[in-house]
């Protein structure tokens, strides 16, 4: 059956979030909220474009920071609600300069930072 | 510092999107939605409770399929706006009996499942 991004479930605004894991190694990366031009756009140009909420815009990931995520897979939930995108994340996912955005555990009670910026990215050239 | 989940970002509901990732694999399993008093339950159960928007009601994954989420680790993302909890599944995380709820791959233009019910679960004792 053809894929036909109308046919998700998009909140009240038209959006729907979308999980980026990378693809070799399934670190999550980050979440955000992609529309259905988005998604049309992310799968013809093979490359992750979220809908931005704060700037109210597309927000084609790398395009500042150079960041890029190249799309391996799309994929969709079971409620058709949710997106899965494996992706080859160049340098870091997290605006901080983190391989991911979700470098603060909870343990015993406290929260504790796990990864430093810059920890575990292939040295730039 | 110590964890507050009334510090974290909630949308209008009051509700924040959880990923669940099984902690050995790195399969993300599924998301859903939690408020500030689920996390207080799936913190000191150990379990993951997340919130029904359907139901609008506490949702104790597994409590009527046996298909427990015992939680691993919670991790807050960058913007307090995201969870990602590391989880042991027991069973299926997708109501469909799958393993995961991303089953559906879009390739080519088209959409294709590639997960079957039941499939790479441990056989029921």
């Amino acid at each position: 059956m053809a894929f036909d991004p109308e046919t998700l479930r998009y909140n009240d605004a038209g959006l729907i979030p979308a999980i980026a894991q990378e693809a070799e190694t399934g670190e999550v990366l980050m979440m955000a909220w992609m529309n259905a031009d988005s998604i049309r756009m992310t799968l013809e140009e093979g490359r992750v474009v979220y809908w931005s909420r704060s700037r109210a815009s597309f927000w084609r990931k790398g395009d500042t920071s150079g960041h890029v995520q190249d799309l391996v897979e799309m994929r969709v939930d079971c409620d058709r609600d949710c997106l899965l995108l494996l992706v080859r994340q160049a340098g870091a996912a997290c605006h901080t300069g983190r391989r991911n955005c979700f470098y603060t555990a909870v343990r015993e009670g406290d929260e504790v930072e796990i990864l430093e910026p810059g920890e575990g990215l292939a040295p730039q050239t």
